[in-house]
């Protein structure tokens, strides 16, 4: 049967972090003791994955606390500035690290310490809880698909929006997790996603591991198992979303739409409400990374394109919301015309 | 400038070989001598690409013979039964070393050596001719279509279909090899076409040898240039055409083909006469060929997805009829409904 691979779990005095750098071929937990230990391992993407990330700070600012015998809420701020610094770009570890420190600075001065570790705790179930309430959401939306032959559901998905980028279940993924959980049965196909194979890497991982049927393809081989009728639906995460709709998420997503439709396939997005920006009135507002060509031609520790050649390499891209059936939140499942702003406040 | 890659050449006592394993990184060319040599350059695939096997093979049988003191005949038998276990199912091979057995025993006893080392041109000649003619009609295409701002003509290809795998020219790449000796500026997006990655190691490999402006991405990335109107056509060889005009080629084909439905954008497809098979009513009766999971999970000498999991790995796939603009030949362009039993008796 298997089950979810955990990203990380409080011991009750350390943080102990799966080791994804050594993904897809050993499963191996390091035991974090100190808040340089989670700085490191947040730099080296030993933990990846913008919730998970948030949580791990989070954890690793505890520890930096936690044998602190002066000035407990001075060490705290120290800690938190210093664990800010691990990676630049990720908006989940300044937010996580900034309610530790609001979190420190409104306990009473003897009970620093318990606050923080009890914050810890909260922003970790608090993502666990956000991902179950998209999973129970999707989870209706895969009940009502056509079985094939076996009574299995056939599901595709592209990239990693899995447990492991989450604290528990992932968005994309936790669907699936509920639906196994419930005994339904899947069969689940990864795009190994290229440049840097998430899919292959850690979504057919983690499915594997939780005893889920997953079969990795290549980006380019999706049209194919859709035309043989094998994909009941399209199911991705996301980065973010726009108030029309548009959906940005990593690169080849909008292809897979594109060939969704043209089978008549049902896909969707699933969103933490978080992700969704109702202040970015459509998709070409979002800015898109461009990455170094040499992901893609030396990706493997091997050359496989000429020297000097072009190369095009986005990171992301943005999917027209009139491709996208609807959106898998924590509150529920939204459909076109959006009212985010409505649905949000709700 | 540039100038196209020779994949192979004659030089009046030897063939020369572009060695196709050192590819991209190294271009180096090999002098065989005798058919062992060229046997083992077919197996190793220092050279690949059917037509290109086929002249390959034919200038092997005649080394075999070229020193032959006794009996020229029987020698040139052994040989071509010999080259013909190089590789098991290259259609060409047998067909060119048929040619070369054949020419042989209709030859003068005193001429076979001479007579065989000419239909070895003629083999050659008539490949480059062919792929010349696809060229020269393909042109007309691509003459038509709009420019850039940069006066440039945007293409995306997708696998090789190139002068490597040929003589000379190729098939998708030969107008793209006639436009640029006319002066017409392109810029062509090459799929890297996983998982043998033949776009970003060869196709891109020898464009940019030819001085043409090449630009590799992963073969998910095709959605988002098409969609920034980068791509005014898209040109991609086949492996079999159907009666229909269904047609198979590599692996990703289909899905670039509904990607260019989708953006409004023609879909070529080049092919010699030779590839159309009328006597197949439609693409379903084309045998896809499965090949092994580690050419995905371990491509590049790495692991990169978990042991053991489900691997979904077709070699080819059929593109309908419905998504094909065109198909450009070496007498004509084809435009459906096709009705190839009388267009290629005519």
């Amino acid at each position: 049967m298997g089950c979810m691979v955990r990203t990380l779990y409080w011991t009750g005095k350390s943080l102990c972090l799966l080791d994804q750098t050594l993904l897809p071929t050993q499963t191996v937990y390091v035991d974090l003791t100190d808040e340089k230990q989670v700085w490191d391992a947040i730099k080296r993407l030993v933990v990846r994955g913008a919730p998970a990330i948030g949580a791990a700070a989070a954890y690793g600012a505890y520890l930096g606390v936690q044998y602190e015998a002066g000035d407990v809420l001075r060490r705290a701020d120290e800690v938190c500035k210093y664990l800010a610094t691990s990676r630049p770009t990720a908006v989940n570890l300044f937010w996580a690290l900034d309610r530790i420190r609001k979190t420190a600075h409104a306990a009473p001065m003897d009970q620093i310490k318990q606050a923080i570790l009890s914050e810890c705790h909260q922003i970790a179930e608090e993502d666990a809880a956000c991902n179950r309430a998209i999973g129970e959401h999707g989870l209706k939306l895969i009940e009502a698909l056509p079985r094939d032959a076996d009574g299995a559901i056939g599901l595709l998905t592209h990239c990693n929006a899995g447990a492991l980028a989450t604290v528990e279940y992932g968005t994309a993924l936790a669907p699936m997790y509920l639906a196994h959980e419930r005994g339904i049965k899947l069969k689940v196909y990864a795009d190994e996603t290229r440049p840097l194979l998430q899919g292959s890497r850690i979504t057919a991982y983690e499915l594997q591991q939780a005893g889920i049927d997953v079969t990795v393809l290549c980006d380019n081989m999706a049209a194919t198992v859709m035309s043989q009728k094998k994909v009941s639906a399209v199911i991705v995460g996301t980065d973010r979303v726009a108030a029309n709709g548009d959906v940005a998420n990593k690169i080849g997503t909008y292809g897979v739409a594109i060939l969704a439709r043209h089978f008549h396939i049902p896909f969707y997005v699933a969103a933490p409400t978080s992700s969704i920006d109702p202040k970015l009135a459509n998709g070409s507002l979002i800015p898109i990374e461009k990455r170094k060509g040499e992901e893609i031609t030396h990706g493997f520790g091997k050359q496989t394109a000429p020297d000097g050649v072009g190369v095009f390499n986005p990171a992301f891209d943005v999917t027209p919301a009139e491709l996208v059936t609807a959106i898998i939140t924590d509150r529920g499942v939204m459909r076109p015309p959006y009212d985010f702003h409505r649905s949000m406040s709700s």
